[in-house]
């Protein structure tokens, strides 16, 4: 038995991820690949962004773990329409593919939303790696993980357009340097969006918030 | 261009684990791999663990990042012997494998050592696949993350023998559900050990360093 090559595998990746953008470019849908550590807050932030973005835009989520559906569970008690991807069949998979993508929002009706955000497998190195026909690429970072991580994760950081800066009513409690911090994802990637938020509080949660939809209403715009 | 099956691959590592292990047996030194997600406070705790472990144990420290020095320069403040891995130039890999650390420990007079703390790459998912010839595996947890990563990342918790719970003084400021995060570890591995800890303070610490200490001489004892 042999495999392909990784740069084929990663080919064939890319070419699905390709065909899920010219789909989803037809119907005007922005897609939002989420990713980070484990714990860092994606999903409370995630279910907060579902409970307080515009109403007039229709909005799907798929959630990616290797086992349990706890994430779905919780982002699905808005009413949102929420798909789980469970990576364990799959060996048990670090990432989120673009062929497993495609399968999960084979189900929505694409002309009926208008954002659909993919919460990824909590990992911040192997996502970074594999297109999944997104538009946005968004990456959390807890302020308890400390402020070297975009130098030790660097691809994570290059790949993404938008840094969250999650937990931030934690920060009485920490030693943090907030400008170290800021400094390290500049130095990696200068011109990322970033975001100091707290999904607790909802502490700066609205100029994310706008953000995103000025990024939804451009994209719908094009349709 | 074709690479070996991954099966394959598993195989060939393991291969060069086994041969670790009969090396480190020889000389009676233990090696402990420690993993965890990025930010959970595993180099603190490395760093205080160096600082307050009975000064007959002789320690040497390899460190697995996939960039930057930032872990090996705190780790040898205080004088210790540490070799820094980089998997960047391996593609960026995403865990440390047996080959890797053969090699980082070959430069290591082995007969003066009675114990290697491995630092993996922050990752809670793929570290956990790979055996590198250690006696014992470690899981740092911070209780940051919140309550439910054992049963989302369940393999990490099924392969180790201790789960250090982290940054128990941040309890106070976190919703957090104690007994709901031991469950959890113990629904994944019963019979796991479990230290609560503050690599900050110091808090709970003493409880794991005997632990440590009993199995440095334990496999001294063997030599």
């Amino acid at each position: 038995v042999e495999i392909r090559v990784v740069e084929k595998v990663l080919g064939a990746n890319d070419a699905i991820a390709a065909e899920t953008r010219k789909l989803l470019a037809e119907h005007g849908v922005l897609m939002v690949n989420v990713m980070s550590s484990p714990g860092s807050g994606k999903t409370r932030l995630l279910q907060r962004t579902l409970a307080r973005l515009s109403p007039d835009i229709a909005v799907a989520v798929v959630v990616g773990d290797i086992c349990t559906t706890h994430d779905a569970d919780r982002l699905a008690e808005g009413g949102t329409p929420v798909v789980q991807i469970n990576t364990e069949p799959f060996g048990g998979d670090c990432h989120l593919a673009a062929h497993v993508v495609r399968e999960a929002i084979s189900g929505f009706d694409l002309g009926a939303f208008d954002l659909i955000l993919v919460e990824n497998v909590g990992n911040l190195v192997c996502p970074a790696e594999f297109d999944i026909g997104e538009d946005l690429r968004c990456v959390v970072l807890s302020v308890t993980e400390g402020e070297d991580k975009p130098v030790k994760y660097p691809l994570m950081f290059r790949v993404c357009d938008v840094a969250l800066l999650n937990k931030i009513d934690l920060l009485p409690h920490l030693e943090y340097d907030r400008e170290l911090a800021l400094a390290s994802i500049r130095s990696i990637h200068a011109d990322i969006e970033i975001f100091e938020v707290s999904a607790r509080t909802d502490l700066g949660l609205e100029s994310w918030l706008d953000w995103l939809e000025s990024k939804v209403y451009a994209k719908r715009d094009r349709r």
